[in-house]
């Protein structure tokens, strides 16, 4: 639990700080310049030694991209690594990728007593499945075969509809994964992909660097950010209206940064919407094992899909998924999987080839990942143990958000919806006319304006939510229910007598 | 070293097997049609119930990439799995990646049963140098910043010149590298990219995802694949004359798959050439560990240049490494780092914000590579052991190559350089006109057709040398010298009889 719960802190250090938001002026491209410019111009350059590779020469679709980098604040974010709480983990993972770092352990005596028989024996099971029997070699391109089949095997324990494991591609991390298909889809700024807003930076990112065209949806807030297929529909119009090509529609469910679960009914609306509109659905999916509600449960698309009868080859669904969240939080492991449904041979040919050109994601990562998949079952030794440690954190994650929801909506200003899932909530803060003004003369939107306030004054780390995207005249920030109880009540109190302070001292 | 060697083997399959050359004939795309076209469209697809996503409307630098897909091959490969050697490995890295994977068995006393001193100790300091002390969590994008320190120590001791932590970024594997460059450099097809015939196919998939213009410069065959820089003059002209902007020239050194060292002087040469040209130079270093000649020694461009009197920030130069090679031939845990010296700071903070856009590479492929970068020293308990271990490998894959060089010489219309050092050769072999006629009416290049030939007779897997460009007219294969020398005089006398029966089936 405490690599879990260590890794959880690196996420929140991951999930905040400051966006790049600096758009450089754009500088005339001479690709397009006639040859005897050209010329002039290679002579200008070699005449003054001018460098090779510039900012003004840059790819400008690099320039464009807007992305949270997480690494320019994790100094500032390491003020927060005192959260982290010290007890040892005893989920069994760890265990398994060091016995296969390591295989040379499984023949030694003494390993018994250092290790679980679970994990000795899953370990054992894993490297006699593994060509070579070692983490050490390039994989098939997709992953590997026997853990591509595990993850299969799980996904169809999940479903109740048999998985495929020819439909998996193991990557590093889901990000991987999303970037393959944007660069599969994207050729012009006429290509689309329906965007919800608010959205995990990702996907925005992702789509600037393909040079594509973010089509964005508004999820409700006031319906606690739900999701309305007549807003798809009506988004989808307007940018057929505006030449857009739109080709795929993102759903990420439970919601980053929003924290909702979509429930069965909305599904098959989606999909069916999908299909009529010939749009492949990208489920992001990560969050999956993160439910605190009893009224809402995870259910992934492919079942949902299947329940209405559309078979494997009917549905254009690609799911991703990882093993940075959920209650293993192993982010600095880079596994995760996408599983492609639907789509023609051809193109699914062409995804291999893309996987091939990185040759293989991270062969740790993958056994991650099918662990993550097939977690110990009734009857496993350690079964107990293990989900008594999953349950706590789940549970500790599930206070975490509700101590969140109830401290915010007692600030003024401020309103909250509940957190169903996921890792994040996403408040609202009506900020007076001052703050405004005052953003504005430091050139910031008024939301950065906020949250920098807040780190510099308190050293708790948020993002704000004009990097997820919002309703324009709204403000608000990501903050994640990461922190066990006992910190975050510190946190919690901290934002409010900063939040008290900061609305006196711009109040109109 | 059985993990380094099966690693190899591994690698061996990852190094062979057949092409993508397939190109699907190219389809009007609609984003240029007018608007009423694109209605039409539209409504002509909903009422079809067409797929969302078609062979014909996926991005087409996709389609046009061409790339040695491993993993179509592995299945066939597998054959040759019974090349592994047995011996169980006795570096250090693999003791110590278990360590950090699973530090509980820090606390233990059995440990000391189970785990070399170096190790432990390593494991405690690494680990204590992580924040969070846990693999478990996101690192900053660059990596983390200990095992940078590490490297940039690490490289500074190789080259003499100290090294420094800021220029490191580190990379799962090499080629992520690749692809952040060449995005970052490509914006169109006038931007060009000097780089060798033949060369990785690597760097023919990233430039033609990107849509850039692959500039070929030819290594001369007669002079032991050497690099000529009149050659680098001519090739940039003409590019120069039609218009393509060529951005950075691509050396690989030890050469891959031409297995050649290059002279300092030669370095010399170029890196004046880059600074007259205005060229970013693209230094793949990976195998610089894997020497075989007492006349030549690897030397790094950022040595020679420093050397010259080039301070950090007057070359610009990209140096890539990997634990992909070597002696340790980690692949699958797809570690490795890009060093990036001379480029104007905003150009770097780009870069560090296209790493943020996947977070970070994995982080026990970071640890690995910090432990590559600084195996254990004079006075460390393991040193004289690790030393034994490496220099065995090492010594062993000298002894493949040899053997093959011979061997290869006494086939009948082969030649074949010395293998100076990497981990491949490419003879050339003088294919008889009807062996040539044979191949047109199957519809191959006539090499790939001798390899697929190869394969099917004796199960023993090439590459065709049209996957790593080569004169027009000549045809060669690549070839690993990675199998032990038992295996290996197995491997060349079936070669050997194999070739022997072909040109005698084909003989003019």
């Amino acid at each position: 639990m405490r690599r879990a719960l260590q890794a959880i802190t690196s996420n929140l250090a991951a999930s905040t700080g400051q966006l790049y938001r600096r758009r450089l002026p754009s500088v005339p491209r001479t690709d397009t310049l006639p040859e005897r410019l050209l010329i002039h111009r290679y002579f200008f350059f070699s005449a003054e030694r001018s460098p090779p590779i510039t900012i003004s020469t840059i790819n400008p679709k690099v320039l464009s991209c807007d992305s949270a980098v997480h690494g320019e604040i994790v100094t500032r974010a390491k003020r927060l690594q005192q959260i982290l709480l010290t007890k040892p983990s005893d989920l069994p993972f760890s265990e398994v990728l060091a016995l296969c770092d390591h295989p040379e352990l499984l023949d030694k005596g003494e390993v018994h007593g250092l290790f679980s028989l679970d994990s000795i024996t899953r370990a054992k099971s894993i490297m006699k499945s593994i060509p070579g029997r070692t983490v050490g070699g390039y994989s098939d391109s997709k992953g590997i075969r026997s853990l591509r089949a595990a993850i299969a095997e799980g996904i169809g324990i999940r479903d109740g509809f048999s998985g495929n494991m020819e439909d998996i591609f193991l990557t590093d991390g889901a990000s991987s994964g999303v970037h393959m298909m944007m660069r599969l889809m994207i050729t012009s700024d006429r290509d689309g992909i329906l965007c919800p807003i608010p959205h995990d930076p990702l996907y925005s990112a992702s789509i600037a660097l393909q040079g594509g065209a973010l089509v964005p949806y508004y999820l409700n807030e006031s319906t606690g950010w739900s999701l309305d297929v007549n807003e798809l529909r009506l988004r989808l119009e307007a940018a057929f209206a505006a030449g857009i090509h739109v080709r795929a529609l993102v759903v990420s469910n439970p919601g980053n940064p929003t924290g909702q679960v979509l429930a069965d009914q909305n599904q098959r609306e989606i999909i069916e919407f999908c299909r009529d509109e010939h749009l492949l659905l990208l489920a992001d999916e990560v969050y999956q094992e993160n439910i605190y509600t009893n009224k809402k449960y995870f259910t992934s698309f492919r079942k949902i899909a299947r329940s209405m009868g559309y078979g494997e080859d009917d549905f254009n669904l690609v799911s991703f998924h990882s093993v940075s969240k959920g209650y293993y939080g192993e982010c600095g492991m880079r596994g995760g999987y996408m599983e492609v449904t639907g789509l023609d041979s051809r193109v699914k040919q062409q995804l291999y080839k893309m996987a091939s050109v990185n040759l293989c994601s991270n062969v740790t990562g993958q056994i991650l990942m099918s662990l993550v998949m097939n977690p110990p079952r009734v009857g496993d030794g350690s079964y107990a143990h293990f989900t008594e440690e999953r349950d706590n954190i789940l549970s500790s994650l599930d206070q975490g958000s509700k101590m969140c929801v109830d401290a915010f909506k007692k600030m003024k200003g401020v309103t909250c919806n509940e957190v169903e899932g996921g890792l994040y909530l996403f408040p609202s803060i009506k900020l007076p006319n001052a703050a405004l003004t005052a953003a504005r003369s430091n050139g910031m939107e008024a939301d950065t304006f906020y949250c920098r306030k807040l780190l510099d004054t308190t050293g708790i780390v948020t993002l704000p939510g004009s990097g997820f995207g919002q309703v324009p005249g709204t403000w608000h920030f990501r903050m994640t229910i990461l922190p066990s109880q006992q910190k975050m009540a510190e946190i919690l109190s901290r934002i409010a007598d900063f939040h008290m302070k900061f609305m006196n001292e711009y109040r109109n």
